[in-house]
């Protein structure tokens, strides 16, 4: 009977592993799964700059401000495990408080600027621009310059 | 007097030329905005490739899904002008109607996948993704092939 338990101890164990092993990426997959936040966020700023600039209509203008939104709300979950590498600084997890922060700011800030683009489209939203699209002052911080 | 309005007539229509210009972008404009949307939903089909694939926790699911869901609807509008060029084949306006429909369906589509999953999750979601991301089939037609 105790040679059972054991038996079943042993399968409950292995059994955990595998869950682990199957909820949590490897390390190269943690990267590569913030960079497609991160590039998603990157090819949208990209289209709002493009509207910003007049080379193109703004039609989608608060379709592109909603997705920056909801993409900034996914990306602390990305950044959460601390696996160095990619385009990350280690500054992201030695001052995780700092960027941390930053996220929500940005969070918060993308989502008024959905907010107000929904409601008044892309001239009562272009005012709040800049403050809502920190990319440049946050990557000089935490992102690896591009070669 | 004749003069005048032929003088006044001038500017208008200068001033049209100018507001042409300034609310259509030129070919390469309308070609790298179309691949801003485009590479939006690559990365995020990226993303949730990785869920399926068990390689990270399917936290951020239906944020994924809404995204996709969200693009997709602006991707028409990006489409419209019938420039050839980029990785588009001419089938896109060639075939404009079956493009079309094509898209109204990704949208149609991936609305109910991130209805779903953000009701029930991915596991809730998941026997609704093959349905839903007909990425390849579309690509096939469409797409000119990566090299």
């Amino acid at each position: 009977m105790l040679r059972n338990v054991g038996f079943m101890s042993a399968i409950f164990v292995a059994a955990n592993v595998v869950l682990t092993a199957s909820a949590y990426a490897d390390d190269q997959d943690v990267i590569d799964y913030r960079q497609h936040i991160m590039k998603t966020m990157g090819e949208q700023a990209a289209a709002v700059g493009m509207i910003v600039e007049h080379r193109i209509p703004p039609d989608n203008f608060a379709v592109h401000a909603q997705i920056l939104a909801v993409t900034a709300a996914s990306a602390k979950k990305a950044f959460e495990p601390k696996v160095l590498g990619g385009e990350a600084k280690p500054e992201v997890w030695a001052k995780w408080a700092d960027f941390s922060k930053r996220l929500d700011v940005l969070v918060t800030n993308t989502a008024e600027l959905s907010k107000v683009a929904k409601d008044g489209g892309f001239a009562a939203a272009e005012a709040k621009l800049s403050t809502a699209l920190t990319c440049k002052g946050c990557h000089e911080v935490y992102r690896v310059p591009k070669k």
